[in-house]
């Protein structure tokens, strides 16, 4: 039995869209999978009975009565919040009442709370925030996305020993190659962070190292895992987000109805659809923690409950553990 | 008189591409524009004489026997080879036999022979280089997209005042809006470096500052200029230049052909084509230099002239010094 808590009070359209990401989600999920829903249980009621005639299933609630907004400053908002629905949805993981959490609340205090409540494998400093990238093949891993601001060169190392478990756990990548986001392919290129990573990786037989990597080539389809600090990751992110937004714009402007609905249109669109990978998992923690976009469309969650449920069951959060306790971050 | 020097050896199609963009550059040109061909004076007359039944008028050739290769160390190869395309045409501009020079070769190597021969204005450390992204609408100016690693929070000002004049000088926008790179919007977010410049822009009179920007903001059409260290800066162009070259391909394999070609999909590949910006100034010299990527086409050699032709026209780099030296970098 594996079941996967969801914030049902995080994200733009909360809590309509995780309540329907997770009745749309149990369709498609084996039947040893249940979904709890955390947060205020009246509004979470209310949403099921708009979408449903009788209440699913394997699908529960679970109360939560506050709840962290997106504006508010994370670890002031995770102290004080003592019953909102991402400490007590962390908090049941802890006490083993779920196997995850998914949220599409505020990405801080998700952080902040998985750190404080889950804890960290031994040898993690930090938790690291994992996306998926979409490619013309298959996405690419790039991490960190956003938890690590300043990274010097062994927190990078941790980073692709970590994304190198996952890849192999959840990508199902055999042997992934992991390339070290830089701006030019030579190894004396880069400021001294990223140099000396690349000194620690070429040396590191744990690792299937390709060496430097560039911004273009993150998205050729033939890396695994692409390893730079959060806050690279995090503007590539973003940025990516956005220029999906601003070509579907533009297509959407330029083309005719009948083009845009073409079978081809779709499968051009699909690849750049980010709701395909639903969430980010935070990797580090003891436990399985997964972000979702604060815009996450029902789509999103069913998806994010996926990649939390493949997480669970691959156990790649114990693996990142073992990976990490083995001296990785030596 | 303005006189146009173009690096006639560098790029993936040289000399054919340069000698094909500045042939078709001087038919729009005004006809008190020239062009002045650096490079092999042999090959250039020979890729001359295939694409015209005799040369054209406003064409000149400027024999530079020795090319630098673009896998070539920069520093090395600017000293070893003193009759490089690179060195005689900066050469050339420091005499006044030029106004500018664009080059498709070494970016490294343009990089130093600009600093080492046209020299860099007082307050400025080393030379930036300004990258135009494609948006929806107007083009925004990124910068510094690769010439400076580590950027403190006075570089980081500084790049804020050069695109300021940059913005208002080449690409005609009043009162420019100027962002900060960063990863949340907030004034606590950010590295130290982030943190202090933005404390720095804040206080700042002379820049029409809106603040942190994010990586979903870049493109939205609504600033005029990105700051941010070239590691970033650098890792963006060429992730965004790739994610352009992906949407292409993914476009080109799944539609029919007839939609390819239609004047709306025409419209759509050209907001994503690089070559309409033709090529990304480096900022900070005493004088015009122009970087263009490797694989520049004839249509992006011809479009770079102009970018020239219009920094000349304009007297940005004089405006750059003016404003460096009225304490930008204090």
């Amino acid at each position: 039995m594996t079941r996967i808590a969801l914030d049902a009070m995080g994200g733009d359209a909360a809590p309509s869209a995780p309540v329907a990401g997770a009745i749309e989600a149990l369709d498609t999920l084996p039947p040893s999978c249940e979904v709890i829903l955390v947060g205020r249980s009246e509004q979470i009621a209310a949403a099921i009975d708009d979408l449903c005639m009788e209440r699913p299933e394997r699908l529960s609630i679970l109360d939560a009565p506050e709840v962290i907004e997106m504006s508010e400053k994370p670890l002031a908002a995770v102290r004080g919040k003592r019953k909102s629905s991402i400490r007590i949805g962390l908090e049941t993981q802890k006490a083993g009442g779920a196997d995850a959490l998914v949220s599409a609340g505020n990405t801080g205090a998700m952080m902040a709370a998985s750190a404080l409540i889950l804890g960290l494998h031994p040898g993690v400093e930090r938790a690291a925030i994992g996306a998926l990238f979409p490619t013309a093949s298959k996405p690419v891993l790039v991490l960190d996305a956003g938890a690590n601001i300043d990274c010097g060169p062994r927190k990078l190392r941790g980073f692709a020993h970590i994304g190198n478990v996952y890849a192999k756990d959840v990508l199902r990548r055999d042997n992934p190659k992991v390339g070290l986001l830089n701006i030019g392919e030579e190894e004396e290129k880069g400021n001294q962070a990223v140099r000396q990573a690349f000194d620690l990786l070429q040396s590191d037989s744990g690792i299937n190292f390709i060496g430097n990597v560039e911004g273009g080539d993150i998205l050729t389809g033939e890396l695994d895992v692409v390893v730079c600090d959060g806050f690279v990751g995090n503007v590539l992110l973003k940025f990516y987000e956005s220029v999906a937004r601003l070509f579907v714009g533009l297509l959407r402007q330029e083309m005719e109805q009948d083009v845009l609905e073409s079978e081809a249109m779709g499968r051009v669109l699909k690849v750049l659809d980010y709701s395909e990978y639903g969430g980010a998992p935070l990797l580090g923690v003891r436990g399985v923690s997964i972000i979702c976009h604060g815009r996450s469309s029902a789509r999103a969650f069913k998806n994010a409950i996926g990649v939390a449920l493949q997480a669970v069951e691959s156990h790649v959060s114990q693996h990142i553990g073992d990976e990490m306790a083995s001296g990785a971050s030596r």
